[in-house]
């Protein structure tokens, strides 16, 4: 089985490292040429250009976003180029109207088209352990289960259309983006009545809330560290968007979504893309007039701000 | 020891029977006789009014919200009446200002006052496994720990005024609220792009969101149960809008929990003050126009809603 | 007829000295004697303590809020010696709560309770040209209309019950408040674009919004002049809250003011709370990233801020 | 001076009929061919197709949104076919973004654009009493300026880059919705509190906010008439997300915006879409839990529904 790879990113090399050391035959096409060198080492062949990549039975793309996804597949012409049969497997997260544009584009060219976005870091993509949601044609799926298995510890597949496994991506990013705020304002409730946010977090993120997203993210807001990001406010403020377009689609009021997508904006016009997207936390805190240091000290007394 | 509790409610029962069964000589009071003969059966002393359980070494209280508590302990007479050197432990979660104003109470009569707001359910109550927040006077905790020892897994201090286990109580539960809602609008995203609730709730809660409130709630909101009501939507008001005067009084801003109040009175108005709070996931998906039925279809194909 | 008058504020002393020159015969109360002068060149009796102005036919009050209406009324007893038959008008913005509460006790005393607040600022009420929303009993009403007419430039009854007449109150001041937020939005985004505030402003508020409301604050905005305040920041929360207060006794999601609060609150947490409300606006071009020079270059070229 | 007209929709038309009346020798353009028999009565010559409108001086344009001009003016191709030195006037609500696009086109073409929105209604086209805001360069400007004086009451300039009278335009549209959600949360209130729409609405819109889109819109509101829809709630959608993506463009957070397109989104899906955005009221009612006929009585006392 001949396998093409497009899209070297954080997530995308660790993705097609997965795959290489499970034995597949990789082409591969990065449009910088950094991160290939690593690939090679693993025994992938370099192509020179995106449309080397889809001679192949299977080609994954794991591009940044609509847009980029665009220039490669459509405006250099890969597609066109595809070997007849070919099934492409979109791991990134894309819109869901681009999702349905991709599909009809691919049935047009008799080729098969899978969306399988994923949930996890690049460490989880490095390590095998992604979460990946799918959704396409059974047959197409069946196909390329086995890469799927090789690169994630679970399969969610989610039915026939396409889109489906995209809405499930930004409705699922969208509940990250939301637990953000909510430890945000919460913290700055407990930091403003003389709770330290570390002892706060703690709390609730080793009881109720006692899962990966709330421990992870909750050690970021507990430690303001938000740099270097994970994922930045920009990229967040980028999947908001299009789980707020995808709910404009279909007439799904989002108030929540909506509020982030302010949020994340006042975060960009203050500065503030490229710190992880933890960094809503700081928002909140600092429309409540709390400082950096309050609630924090070195290891003395937490000051009560609770009113006169 | 000599322990008196008030306040045989759902949780109260369940706490002092477990106070019962760690063998502390327990006097209790409740304003209706129902939940009582439990507590007899386990040995405990059944008082005829409030203040007979005050000539005690502790009092436990676990009454509904503010009111009763003012009615019982302040109207009614109990503090009044108290042994000298009474600490009292109010398990219940009240508002912050009633806490301020509680703790200055006690103070005047040469009372200790210990807040030790509780997060679990009423099965937890019984099983001896909440969570206790507490906060008071170092030598008043050490004084009652083995009591919440013997009603909780873990207990966690978080300070000496005693308000600020009220804060992160209530806090706690706008984060609860917050996800509620969170997953009622990712689930109505979701269903109107042909993905069931089910499977879309099973998803994200075996995963990043793999916790007790995510897991509970999200088998609620899959199954469409809201009664009866674990939690009612009622008391979800009653407890977000503590939160929300908790952050007025301390100036912080909490536009999630604004946005959770606005639809917790919205299922007011539409005479669903008795389903459980995870009933905000029904309004989200009213808002969309989704119907009950939709999206859950009995073991055939999930129609799409996804627009034109 | 007799006439009493408590309360001689910004807004009071407008109103009181009204009365005087229509000629009532008037004994008046404050709690600072500063303001008694001018009223006693006006020909007013000064009263020692506020129950020397209840013995009187009408009795009008104008207290900065529930909190000291309270004290005046009911600690200090001036409703207890009250002259049988007294007609009270209140005139001040309350809660709708306590508009009932009083409501009963002058019942209960055998008086009479007309609600009466008022539409317009201090100059209005100096030149007798406010308007008032009255509800009351149509006898009382009748009775002290005589007086109403020589204060305001319009009387708008609304029925029996007093507490009508503070919604419509509380619900005008929340559509200010809403009008302000709206043209701080409204005024970002025109900026951010290169348009000046002022020219903005100007458009929209000599055509579609040629009101009162949006022209005078519509001014202080494109001036950025929130000192001194007309009314500022920390009262324009009360009333916010007095009529979220007012929603949530009857179910009345509002959404907009619910964002009101938060944002009035952010102003307080950042030390604002005593500039005009208008201050509002500046917090949309805060979050916005805008600089108080951005767009209003002194007589140059607007640089626009629309992005790349 | 040649004149082409391109879109004789409801205001289309109306503008249209005001410069043949004016005198202009026009050629105008439809895409169906209804409207465009009055325009001839008016001795308009009537085109086959979009370029023949082309070769004239000036070309004004009133297309129903982006994709419509987009449709008729790239690729349809009547820019192409302009003649040289053309200047052509949008008057359509379009977006920023799209605004930039035709600047730049135009440009490369050494033709002239320039932007002119309208404020108002079909009979204000028709009466020739839009106010007509308008950006550009100065001597385009000034060549179009008689026609603008033809079918405006007033003319406001406000710079060179056409964007931002689309920038203006959109803002504005953005204050007239919010002034609709606004009456609607107040109206809600007074009407739980006992006080009809009628009457609230007569009070606050003949005092503080005597405007015309507070008087217009108020007495829809107060008259629940949301057919036949002036302007409707799907258009009201389309506006308030060009000034949301104005917004993301510039990074200004408009929370209120935010809202908005919720509450529309849920008009959509509860099939409202056709009605007019005064609608929006309605929603603020139905949350409120009150029913159409509430405190609208046919002539008898209002029920007050305020809580116990």
């Amino acid at each position: 089985m001949q396998v093409g790879f497009i899209g070297l990113g954080q997530m995308g090399r660790g993705v097609a490292a997965s795959l290489a050391r499970a034995g597949y035959p990789l082409t591969v096409w990065n449009r910088t040429p950094g991160p290939l060198e690593e690939l090679a080492g693993l025994g992938a062949r370099i192509a020179g250009e995106p449309g080397e990549t889809v001679r192949a039975d299977v080609l994954l793309t794991m591009l940044a976003d609509d847009a980029a996804a665009r220039s490669v597949l459509l405006e250099r012409g890969a597609l066109d180029r595809a070997a007849p049969g070919l099934v492409h497997v979109n791991l990134a997260t894309i819109s869901v109207a681009f999702a349905q544009e991709l599909a009809r584009l691919h049935r047009e060219r008799g080729l098969q088209y899978v969306a399988a976005p994923v949930f996890g870091r690049p460490e989880a993509a490095r390590q095998a352990k992604l979460n990946v949601v799918v959704a396409g044609e059974p047959v197409a799926i069946a196909r390329v289960e086995p890469l799927l298995r090789a690169i994630g510890e679970r399969i969610w597949p989610v039915g026939r259309e396409p889109e489906r496994a995209n809405a499930v991506k930004l409705a699922g990013n969208f509940m990250i983006a939301s637990a953000l705020e909510t430890m945000g304002e919460a913290t700055a409730l407990a930091r403003a009545h003389g709770v330290e946010a570390a002892q706060f977090l703690e709390i609730l993120t080793s009881t109720l809330f006692a899962s990966p997203v709330y421990r992870g993210y909750g050690r970021l807001i507990a430690e303001r560290r938000f740099e270097p990001a994970g994922f930045p406010v920009r990229l967040g403020l980028k999947d908001v968007r299009l789980a707020l377009l995808a709910g404009e689609a279909a007439h799904v009021p989002m108030p929540f979504a909506s509020m982030l997508r302010d949020r994340l904006l006042e975060a960009l016009a203050a500065g503030e893309g490229e710190l992880d997207w933890a960094a809503l936390a700081r928002i909140a805190a600092r429309h409540a007039g709390l400082r950096e240091e309050d609630g924090a000290p070195p290891g003395g007394e937490t000051p009560s701000r609770s009113a006169p």
